[in-house]
C-alpha cells in the first residue's frame, strides 16, 4: 500500500492567528463595517502603508498562518478506502474535521476526525510525545485539518472519546503524528445536530444538518432517475436547454424583467419554457425535456419560490394520453428506486375536475382520508338551510368526520377547539354562512339530527352512514358551476383534517394516492390577483392560452359558449399536492390566433408578442402535448417535507423573496440605473 | 402483432382550410397586424360578433379542419419498431412528415413518409382506388400526417419516388389506405437540406438542418458523459442547483439586474455560481458540480452569448492538482466515447503563462502548427530595429512560416495578399511598428537576410532553421512584462495561420492538443473595458478576486509587490480555444478580506457586498479549488463548429444580444416600469 509521507517542516502553533481570526469572526452582515478590522490589529493595519512603497518588516500573523494552511499534504486515502485498506503500523494522511476533543490526562487526548463528506469518522489518539499533541489542543472542534498518523488497532471500548452514542465504524484508530490546521471554526459558534441557524447562516445549517445535506443528495438521485427514464423511451427524450433571457409575453403570471443597455428594451425571465418547447416541436425535435429554471414574480404564497425548477417535457405527434403514460413511468421509477412505499401500480385514475370539486372541494385533493363531500340541498328543510346561510337557494354540501365512537364529547371538544382557533376563523366568517355542525349521537333524538327533520335525517344517514360520535358538517355556497381551485367546504375539509392530525384526534394518513385531475374548463372567470393574459373578455385560460380544447365538441363550443368548453389539460395530484400539470397544445396557428384574439380578446399589441409562436405553428407544426412537474415540490413530497425550502440548497426565505444569506435583492446603484437608462420613479 | 385500426370516418378534403391558412401564413413579425386576418375571411370574421350573443350558423373552416386534425389515430409503431416487426399484408398507422410526392400516372403516386424524429423514412404508394389518393394530392410536402396503410414488400427499385440519392432503409413499403392531415406546411416555403433560413425562422433551420439537430443530440450525450464521469468519482460529485436570482457583486463582468417590486431593490443574474459554490464548500458538501446557466451583460465579442452554460465544479480539501486531474478524466471520457480522434493520454502538460505568451504570444495558443516565437532584440542591428519600430529599446520577436520550398514567389504572394487584406490592416497600423517581413531565399545574398547583417542573420538561421521559401516575420513591442491575453505578434501568428489555411497555402492542422496554462499573474493592470471589481488600486484580479496565490512565496509578495505574485489559476486550452478556467480559492476570511480591501482597495460598500462569503469562509471553511468549463464552447470544439450558435437550440444572434426569433429584448411597457418603480431616463 503506497503511503504518502507528510513533508517534514516545523509546524508552528497557530495561536496568534487564532487570536486575530477570533476577532475578525464577528457576523459581518449584522455589524458595522469596522468589525471586519481586527481590534488587536497587527502593525500593518495601523500603518496603512502602500505595500509597494513601505514593506513592513514582518508578515501579519494571519498571512503566516495562511501560508502554512495552503501548503497541506494530500490525503493518502479517502475514509471509505482507508476502512478497506488500512494496515496496522503504516502511516497515513487523512483530511477532515475535528470533533470535540476529550482530554483523558495531561498526556493523552482523544478526538474523532470526520471525513470531508461528514459521513464517516475515525478516532485519533494523541499522546504528549510530540508537537502534534499541543497543536491539537490549540484547535477548536469542527476545524478542518490534515492529520498524519500511524494506523493501529483500536485499544478498548472504554478509550473512545464520544463512544457511547457514536458506534465506531471500524476497528482502527490513528496515533497522531502531525496535525495541520487548515482553517479555524469559531469557538463561540455552537453547532449541534439540533441547532437551528437563521437563514443568514445557511452554510452552518447545511454543515450541521445531516438531513438537509441528505435531501440535496436525494434530489440529485431523483433528478438522475427522471432523466434515465425519459432517455430510455423510444424515441428517447433529449434534454435541450432553452433561453432564460426571453421576452415578456402575457401568459398569466407576472414576469421578472431584465433591462438591457438598449434604451427602453428588456428581456423577461420565462415563467416556463412553454413557447420554446412548442417551437422545438415545430422544429422536428419530437421529444424534449429539460430541468428548467423558471421565474414568477408573485406575491410569495404558501411555500412558493420566485425561482423554481421544473422537469419540463413535450412530445410531438402525441396526445395527453401519451404524456400521462410517460410521466406515470417516471413516477413509478422514482418510487420503486428511492422510496420505501410501494410504487403505484397500473395507470393512475383520471378524475374530472367537476368530480374532484364535488367530492373533495379541491382540484388537488388529498384522497387518502375519506371525508368525501355530498350534496344535500334538495333534501333539507328550508328552515335548516336558513340557519346555515342567508343565500337564496344555495347549494348545501356535507361531509362526515369519523369521531370518537366511545365518546361523542371528545368529538365535540375537537370541533369546538377547531372552530374557536385561528384556523377556524375564516370558516366562521364565511359571508355565505358558517359551517353547520352536528355530532351523530345514538343517545339523542334522531341521533342528534333533529334539525334535519325525519326524512332528511334518514337520507343523511343513508348517504353518510354515520356512526355514534361522528361529526357531520354542512356548508352552503351560491348556486353555480365550479371554478377556481377549491370551495369553502373543500377548504374546511382540508383544514379539519389537518387539525385532526395535528391534535392527535386522528392518525396521519400514510402512503401515496396518485391521480390525474382532468377535464378542466378551458377558460375561467378572470382573476384580478394576477396580471393575466391581457385579454378583455373577462375570462382567461385556466391553464395557459396554448391549451387545446379536448374534443371536437369542445371546438364547437368555442363559438357558442367557450366557458363550457373542456380543456385537454391534466394535473398530477398526490396527497393534496399538485405535482405538475400539462396539456395538449393548440398546434394550429389559425386556431391559436382565434383563441388569442377572438376568445380572450387580447389587444393587437399583446397578440403581436406571440407572433414567433404563431409563425412556428404555421410552419407545419405537428400536434403535441406536454407537461411540467414542479421538481422542488416533487422532491419535498418524496421526502415528506412540509416546505420546498428543505430540498433547496439556498432557498429564498423572506416573504419578499429574500435570499437572507447573501442579502438579495439589494439596492440598485445609481451607476446601474444609468447603465440601463433608468431612474427610480421617486 | 397487435395492429390498431384507424377509426373509420369520412375524411374531408382540407382544401378550404388550406386556402385560408395560405393567406394566414405571412411572416407576422415583419408585417402589420392585419396580415393575421384572412383576406378571404369567412363570415365569422366580418361579423365580429360576440360568439355568445350571435352564434354563426357555420363553423369557420379552419375550426372544422382543426377538429379533424386533433382527432387523429395513434401510431401502431414508431419507425424503428416497424422496420423490425413489419409483416406483409398487415395494416399499420404511422405518424410522420410527407416528402415530395411523385405522380407516376393519374392513378399512381409515390411519396416518402419521414418519421417524427426525421431520422427514418418509408415509401408510401397511393393508388387511385380510394379517397386517400385525392387527399394525398391536396397536401403539401413536409406536412405532418397520420397514415394508415397496408404493409407490402417493395416492388422494384424503379418504383421509388426519390430513389437515386436516398437508399431505401428497408424492404417494405406502405399501400396507402387513409391519410389524416395534422397540419399544413406552407407551399411557398422552400426547404431543402441546404436552405439557410434567417435567425427569425430558427424553427425552419432546425427542421431542415440535420447537422444542427444532431449537434443538439450530441450536446445532450456530452452532458451525460460529463455527469457520469463526475458522479463516479469517490466521493462522488453531487449536482446542486444554485440560485439565479442573486445579488450584484463586483466580480468583474457587468451583471444583468432584475428589478423587484420593492422600490429600488434588484436581484442580479450571476456571472457564475462562484460564490454559492464556495459557500457549499464551507457547508460540508465537498464535491459539487452543476450545469449552470450564467449571464454576462457584455458587448457581444466574437461569438459570446449573454447567457451561456458552464459545467461548474468545486472540491474541498483539494488543490488545483486534484481539479486538473478530475477534468482531464472528463475530457478523456468525452473523447474516448464520442470522438474519432484518439483520447488524449496521460496528464496534460502544464505551461506557465509567461512561457505561452513568449512562445505563442497568446494565453490560449493553438500549439499544433509550430510558428513558435523567439526573441531576437539583443542580436539585431540598431538600424534594422529602427526600420520596424519607432520604439526606444523595444523587444523584437520573430517567427517563421514554412513557405513554398520550390517557389519563394508563392510565399511572397501569400504574405502580400495577407498584408493588403482587411485582416492585415491592424498589423500594418500597429503604432509600435508593422511587421518586418523576410523571405528566406537561397538564391539571394545572405539568403535574403541582408538587413540583419552577417552575425544576426547567422543567429536567426540557428534559431529558426529556415528553408528556402520560408517566411520570417519580425515584430517589435515595448519592453515590459506580459499582460493580457495576447501580444501583437501572437495575434499576427494566429491571423497568418488562419489565412494560410483559408487560402490553401497550408493544410488545416488536425487533432487536439490539450494543455493547461498555469501560473498566471494574480493581478493585472486594470482594464477600462469592463466594470471590474470596483477597486481603486489600478489593478484587478486576473481571474477573479477569490483566486489564491500559488505558493507561500506568493503570499509574501502580497505585501511587497502584489503584481509579481503568481496565482494558483489554470486554464484548459485546446487548439487555440480556452475551454475553461479555474483556480484554487482563498479559503481564509482574513486573507480574502485583505485582498478585497488592501490589495484591490475596494471601497467599504463594495466589500460589504461580499460579507456572506467572508462569513462562510470564517465558519471553518476547508481549502477548496474548482473550475468551470464553457460547455457551449466545449461542444462546439468537439463538433468542429466555428460558432457556439451552432450547438445552441435558440442562440442570441444579433450584436445587441437579440433573440431575433422571439423578438427579445422588447420594449418595457409603462405598466412594467410602474410595477418596478422605474421610469426611463429619457
Amino acid at each position: 500500500m503506497p503511503i504518502g509521507v507528510m513533508p517534514m517542516r516545523s509546524l508552528l502553533l497557530r495561536s496568534s492567528y487564532i487570536e486575530i481570526s477570533n476577532i475578525l469572526r464577528g457576523r459581518a452582515a449584522a455589524l458595522p463595517r469596522q468589525c471586519y478590522r481586527p481590534l488587536h490589529a497587527p502593525r500593518y493595519f495601523h500603518a496603512r502603508a502602500c505595500p509597494q512603497q513601505e514593506p513592513p518588516k514582518e508578515l501579519p500573523t494571519f498571512l503566516e498562518a495562511y501560508k502554512r494552511a495552503i501548503d497541506f499534504p494530500p490525503a493518502t486515502h479517502d475514509f471509505e478506502t482507508f476502512f478497506v485498506q488500512a494496515e496496522p503500523n503504516t502511516e497515513v494522511v487523512l483530511h477532515g474535521y475535528l470533533g470535540q476533543r476529550s482530554d483523558l490526562s495531561k498526556k493523552l487526548s482523544f478526538v474523532r476526525l470526520t471525513d470531508p463528506t461528514l459521513q464517516h469518522s475515525l478516532q485519533v489518539v494523541a499522546f504528549a510525545k510530540n508537537n502534534a499533541f499541543e497543536q491539537l489542543k490549540a484547535l477548536n472542534a469542527n476545524s478542518p485539518v490534515a492529520v498524519r498518523g500511524t494506523v493501529q488497532k483500536k485499544k478498548a471500548k472504554a478509550s473512545e472519546s464520544e463512544s457511547a452514542d457514536k458506534p465506531a465504524e471500524d476497528p482502527w484508530e490513528l496515533a497522531l503524528e502531525e496535525i495541520h490546521a487548515l482553517n479555524d471554526f469559531p469557538k463561540d459558534t455552537i453547532m449541534t445536530p439540533e441547532t437551528v441557524f437563521p437563514p443568514e447562516q445557511r452554510y452552518l445549517q447545511l454543515r450541521s444538518d445531516v438531513e438537509l445535506r441528505e435531501a440535496l443528495r436525494f434530489r440529485a438521485r431523483a433528478h438522475n432517475l427522471c432523466k434515465e427514464e425519459l432517455e430510455k423511451q423510444s424515441p428517447p427524450f433529449v434534454e435541450i436547454e432553452t433561453p432564460l433571457l426571453f421576452k415578456s409575453t402575457p401568459e398569466g403570471a407576472r414576469e421578472f424583467i431584465v433591462p438591457t443597455r438598449r434604451e427602453g428594451l428588456a428581456y423577461a425571465l420565462p415563467q416556463s419554457p412553454q413557447q420554446y418547447k412548442q417551437i422545438l416541436m415545430a422544429s422536428g425535435l419530437p421529444r424534449y425535456y429539460q430541468f428548467a429554471r423558471c421565474f414568477r414574480d408573485e406575491d410569495l404564497r404558501a411555500d412558493r419560490q420566485p425561482e423554481f425548477t421544473q422537469l419540463d417535457m413535450e412530445m410531438s405527434f402525441a396526445t395527453g394520453d401519451d404524456v400521462m403514460r410517460t410521466i406515470e413511468g417516471v413516477i413509478r421509477r422514482l418510487w420503486s428506486t428511492l422510496m420505501k412505499d410501494p410504487a403505484p401500480e397500473g395507470p393512475f385514475r383520471r378524475v374530472p375536475y367537476r368530480e374532484v370539486m364535488a367530492k373533495y372541494g379541491s382540484d388537488k385533493p388529498d384522497t387518502r382520508y375519506g371525508m368525501e363531500i355530498i350534496r344535500l340541498d334538495q333534501l333539507l328543510p328550508v328552515d335548516l338551510i336558513g340557519k346555515i346561510s342567508d343565500l337564496e337557494d344555495p347549494i348545501v354540501e356535507a361531509f362526515k368526520v369519523e369521531g370518537n365512537e366511545n365518546d361523542p364529547a371528545e368529538t365535540h371538544k375537537f370541533i369546538t377547539q377547531f372552530l374557536d382557533s385561528p384556523a377556524g376563523a375564516p370558516f366562521n366568517n364565511n359571508p355565505d354562512g358558517g359551517p353547520g355542525v352536528f355530532i351523530y349521537n345514538g343517545k339523542q333524538p334522531l341521533c342528534g339530527l333533529q334539525p334535519f327533520g325525519f326524512q332528511a335525517a334518514e337520507h343523511v344517514e343513508e348517504l353518510l352512514d354515520p356512526d355514534h360520535g361522528d361529526l357531520i358538517i354542512l356548508q352552503a355556497r351560491p348556486r353555480g358551476p365550479f371554478s377556481g381551485g377549491s370551495t369553502p367546504i373543500g377548504d374546511l375539509r382540508r383544514a379539519l383534517h389537518a387539525s385532526s392530525v395535528s391534535t392527535g384526534f386522528k392518525p396521519a394518513p400514510t402512503g401515496f394516492d396518485f391521480l390525474w385531475v382532468v377535464d378542466f374548463p378551458l377558460f375561467s372567470p378572470f382573476s384580478d390577483s394576477e396580471p393575466g393574459q391581457g385579454g378583455a373578455a373577462g375570462i382567461s385560460s385556466t391553464h395557459h392560452p396554448f391549451t387545446a380544447p379536448k374534443t371536437p365538441a369542445d371546438v364547437d363550443l368555442l363559438l357558442t359558449d367557450p366557458t363550457q368548453a373542456i380543456a385537454d389539460h391534466y394535473d398530477l395530484v398526490v396527497n393534496g399536492v399538485e405535482l405538475g400539470g400539462g396539456s395538449r397544445r393548440i398546434h394550429d396557428a389559425a386556431v391559436q390566433e382565434f383563441i388569442f384574439r377572438d376568445i380572450l380578446k387580447m389587444p393587437a399589441e399583446r397578440l403581436d408578442d406571440f407572433s414567433h409562436l404563431l409563425d412556428a405553428l404555421r410552419s407545419g407544426c405537428p400536434p403535441h402535448a406536454g407537461l411540467a412537474l414542479g421538481f422542488d415540490r416533487l422532491v419535498a413530497v418524496m421526502l415528506g417535507k412540509e416546505s420546498v425550502r428543505d430540498v433547496i440548497a439556498f432557498p429564498k426565505t423572506g416573504r419578499g423573496g429574500d435570499d437572507a444569506m447573501v442579502g438579495a435583492p439589494s439596492p440598485m446603484t445609481e451607476q446601474a440605473l444609468e447603465t440601463y437608462h433608468l431612474k427610480l420613479r421617486k
